[in-house]
């Protein structure tokens, strides 16, 4: 669980990146925090995120949950690019917005493992995601 | 593997179904064929649809096999709500669209389970999905 | 997470029940402890249960893992059997011994989710299990 | 799904280094055949490869797809360690034997993909399985 790497990626550097992923932002994903192998981020409920059932979209959660693993892993600095992910859905959301919590389960020189929490307005968790990542030696910094 | 629930449900049924589909048709998922148990569906690929690198976003990809998957297992007309899906990247999009077929495992009295194959423009395949749903008794036909 | 069956299992009706599980015997598995949702389990570690490059094997980790998940999944009395499992492999095992920690993610009238860590002799995480269960209506108790 | 690696792998020298994974042997799990990321294995039931419930222990299961995906991602020479694996068990096993087909869905440099299907002494499908190996540089061969 430790990651010893010498690191200087400021939250605000992992934001910025972040700013870049269109399809998060297309879809209205909000970054909160990220930094250290964690990361949090958050939807405001619309109608378009939902189904032909009426209920939150399992794409819409999967997104949301997949943006707070990819900012976890990417904390480092290094480029991690997701290899798996899985998902399990636990209930229909309640409430007007989601919020994922990412923390890192391990991080290995070259494959890291991230756990995933979405809970909804109502603070129940709708979702549990689980996704594992490989580290390139590149970074992703300017 | 086989169903043998009497069932009249049209392809056009189904599709106006998933006309319904908010979040599908918001990312811009097109379901190009659905019945039986199987499903195809097809994302035309734009600038909206990448991430950070600059690939096609893992949540799009997922919300496109998603789509699939959930179109193959409401084919019979039993509302069918995913549990559990699993999704391996295996390399990144080229061309200019994403196809997703998805076919049916098993589907037994309350579980079914799903395997999708999403395939780029070049024909490669870019990711493998696995889909299980749990069955109601209800029908979403009107 | 919050089951509201009442119930009167005890943890010795719960040993005994596994103690029937003869693949987990047979492996040298021990149900350390079980009971509202939780189950810890055992697995002293020797040359058998190790592959061609003389690391544990994963079906030795798998099968501790869906023992705590098995245990956990059916402390409430009622029959709940495995439909998915996923588990993620992070290093190697040290020492000579693992142990499975499993809880409760949530547990629906149908469809119940836990998550299992395994960690080592030495202390570290060795895999994550995550494991979805269909909850029957039928007791195992006789 | 190509795979360019010049190689001599035979079966008999796969074959020869499964005969050192004692757990497998343990289980009873035989390696049918093996080469160019394909494998199949077989394991004869027995009383001790059951439950509590009487039913194929889902960790025996496991283990003969583990085994099967192990023959498969290593059967280019290099060695391939398991990441990430997800199994679905859609029926309990009828009949006195399981039989697991390990094919390749990918092999790219670091990451290949396999998918297993186990079935019964009926023929049905009992078990749906994906995993993901990481491919070392070292060959397995002495």
């Amino acid at each position: 669980m430790s990651n010893t790497e010498v690191t200087k990626v400021t939250a605000e550097e992992i934001r910025s990146f972040f700013r870049k992923d269109v399809f998060a932002a297309f879809v209205g994903i909000e970054l909160v925090e990220a930094g250290n192998g964690r990361a949090t981020a958050r939807l405001p409920l619309h109608d378009h995120h939902r189904n032909g059932l009426g209920i939150v979209h399992g794409g819409a959660v999967f997104t949301l949950a997949d943006l707070a693993f990819a900012a976890a892993c990417n904390s480092y600095g290094r480029i991690a690019v997701a290899i798996h992910c899985s998902i399990s859905f636990i209930k229909a959301a309640q409430g007007n917005f989601l919020l994922a919590e990412a923390r890192e389960v391990s991080a290995g020189p070259k494959i890291a493992a991230y756990s995933v929490r979405v809970t909804d307005g109502a603070g129940e968790i709708v979702s549990v995601f689980e996704g594992m990542a490989y580290r390139k030696k590149e970074s992703w910094r300017p």
